[in-house]
């Protein structure tokens, strides 16, 4: 019998961590840190230093390398499922291997598990590769939580709804009409680039509550270029970045 | 010299603080507990409960009275700056009289101080009150986080952006067109009962996180009448009730 609990980390900095998650990674008898991408020694770096700080030992954290992406298949949504059933597969294996009679395992999981990310949907996939298999999420701060904290503002105007999407939607559908808010995440590409110039304030964050941060706001046309140039020192200086950024309709009333 | 920090506490169980917000609340001098509405008292002993588990005394804990919404008020938000203007004017003499020399206050948020909560913009107002006050907030878990985790499923589908949105908005606005998820906080109402029959499936959940939590999800049609009539048994059973749900379009694929 397996328990898996998917344990949400924040965005780097221990201190983000809440007393459930780190509950959840003392009692587990085996921890996944997944490697991922180019910059991936410095993420799993920051992902040791948390068990570091909160574990006895870890002799029983093991890193593992995710399969890539498959550049091949050209849909994305089926290039997507062929790696969900890649690391569904690794992870199956991985259980086995290191817990043989069963046990309970935890994989880090940067923000939380339901925003953005695939644990879910790859921890659904084991269901059929092991006789019972239990799985427990364990939510963490998101970058999106860290950006209006660190910006001291609400994610929200008064009453009126927020919309949470991706850079690649912003590119595809432009800003929305249903809300006045937007929080963009996933956008390697800085897609705010390609909107009109509406008036839209925007509030940008990278290394998100952790040292290295980097908080730049204003009107977008006066700091997108500012935005665009930071990043692209930041993540020479320091081979990675995760960065996010919230854009409202610059709105008549301070509501 | 003030030090003001909103600490989010997550939705009433003490091991969904993070280590920075328990930090935040051993560090403060002053404690603000408020008050509100008519599960006040069960809902103080919530705060209460976490204040204990956290702090050696607890004697620089001070509730207080939130003022009542003037009803008189018709328009909402006139009625809703009043109310921060009132609730602003408290703070200012709670601090003034506790702290007479400065020092740093906290006060215990519900949830996350970004989402739908009042406290960034009563502290705006506190700063033309003080000669130097600073504002920190501290991220908690919402209940979206807690809803999605509790049900196991995530916030967004593959790749698609994710509304959060209130149910007078609900009410007035309809479900949105430009996304197939949507949010609903601060219902009171269960607004979902004013939906068109089209095809929702509902994730809802009442003590998210607690020992009371009640979870209910399937087919909005099938389900709909069964949480309004748990939501009722379970106010009246324990004084007071927090809920949210999620509402999704019924999807052809299983993304």
């Amino acid at each position: 019998m397996f328990q898996l609990d998917l344990v949400g980390i924040g965005m780097g900095n221990p201190d983000h961590l809440t007393q459930a998650a780190i509950t959840a990674l003392q009692s587990a008898d085996l921890i996944l840190v997944p490697h991922k991408g180019e910059s991936k020694t410095l993420l799993s770096d920051l992902r040791m230093a948390i068990c570091q700080k909160y574990l006895g030992s870890t002799s029983h954290v093991i890193g593992f390398e995710q399969p890539p992406r498959d550049p091949k298949i050209a849909d994305y949504l089926t290039r997507v499922e062929a790696w969900h059933d890649g690391t569904a597969q690794i992870w199956s294996s991985l259980l086995k291997e290191h817990l043989p009679k069963g046990g309970r395992a935890a994989l880090l999981i940067w923000g939380d598990p339901s925003l953005y990310d695939s644990s879910l949907r790859i921890a659904d996939r084991l269901q059929t590769r092991f006789d019972q298999i239990d799985v427990s999420v364990y939510p963490g701060l998101t970058a999106i939580q860290l950006l209006t904290a660190a910006h001291r503002i609400r994610l929200n105007t008064l009453g009126a709804p927020v919309m949470i999407s991706t850079g690649r939607q912003l590119v595809k559908n432009g800003f929305p009409n249903e809300s006045d808010t937007l929080v963009v995440m996933l956008d390697g590409e800085l897609a705010f680039q390609t909107l009109a110039p509406d008036p839209f304030d925007i509030w940008w964050g990278a290394y998100l509550g952790m040292k290295e941060e980097i908080l730049i706001k204003g009107r977008l046309k006066d700091v997108s270029a500012l935005i665009s140039e930071q990043r692209v020192k930041a993540r020479q200086k320091y081979g990675w970045i995760m960065d996010t950024y919230l854009l409202r309709r610059v709105l008549t009333s301070d509501h």
